[in-house]
């Protein structure tokens, strides 16, 4: 059985979870408490040296790190990574997207104010993480004008990538007010068979 | 023919450049000068609405963005990317390794050095990124030591892509002294048939 090594309430573990369910595995999770230094112990150093979660670990004790990497493991051979040259590489166009561009301001906005409590200290850090957060959400939204889904009419794992920190955005103070498109892509994304939600607790 | 847009001087595009040379493919240049902000015009919006280089345009028109989503495009079906699944999984794997854990640290102190010609108002900036800098490389020192390629004994587009920042770190001031497994990587990397350089003018 496929064992994850993660964080419920972290977006890149739940992008696997998602996927895990859509695609009917069943598989074992073990809690890693990142704020507690549970992802740099030598342990889990061994299994992924750059002490990050989600870690995938397959029933022959391999391992595989980097959220999105793991969705394309998973989903290589189903249509929610298709094998068309081109297709498959606009969906890595995205999941690069979300891993630079993307995460790096919504995901941490809500990781300073949902984990750490806003602390004062990062108050300026914060305050920066908006412009460029909004920045992506507006190439999202500009995209989901022209079609249902990021990559042409199908869902596929670059939806999953992108939906996973976008719909709790306003928990790290990004309004998705102005984003028409991106709110009816949220519901698209959460009408699909098999859709669980985050664990929020 | 296949055009790329780019900078010579980008590692990003670099990527891309040697990867087609190892291919053989031709293509056409169209430089884009960041500083000047011709990759925010909207012309080029109209091929990356994320207004970023390199861009990969096809013949047909189709563009494709993300230096490592081209690398994959570029490579899919030769040996640089195996359709093994584990093995294309892992070679994903450092591709986001690369641009999160990697590029934005390695990368952007080398661009605030050498394009921004080290600001004073960068320099906290500049200090902040040698510790997760460091934290990378020794990721890499600490893979490299137990084979010779970043995915086992076979050269791929990860080394490609990790090698595009890396061989130039020390213009951001990463002293690769303390790396020697790394060194000996770059070497093997440079040997490999139909390596070219970076541009560097």
């Amino acid at each position: 059985m496929l064992t994850l090594h993660g964080d419920h309430r972290s977006g890149n573990c739940y992008k696997i979870e998602l996927l895990l369910a859509q695609l009917g595995l069943d598989y074992r999770f073990v809690a890693v408490d990142v704020l507690r230094g549970q992802s740099r112990t030598p342990e889990f150093l061994a299994m992924n040296a750059n002490g990050k979660i989600p870690l995938l670990q397959l029933d022959d004790g391999r391992c595989l790190a980097e959220s999105n990497a793991i969705l394309c493991y998973l989903a290589d051979g189903t249509p929610l990574w298709p094998a068309e040259r081109f297709t498959r590489a606009q969906v890595l166009q995205w999941l690069f997207f979300e891993q630079y561009s993307h995460e790096p301001y919504i995901a941490t906005a809500r990781f300073i104010v949902q984990y750490l409590g806003r602390p004062p200290e990062r108050a300026a850090d914060l305050a920066a993480k908006m412009a460029p957060g909004h920045r992506a959400l507006a190439v999202l939204e500009q995209q989901l004008a022209m079609q249902p889904f990021l990559c042409g009419a199908d869902y596929t794992i670059a939806d999953i990538a992108l939906y996973a920190y976008t719909h709790v955005a306003d928990e790290g103070d990004f309004d998705l007010t102005p984003y028409p498109q991106l709110r009816a892509w949220l519901q698209r994304v959460r009408a699909q068979p098999g859709h669980v939600s985050m664990i929020r607790n």
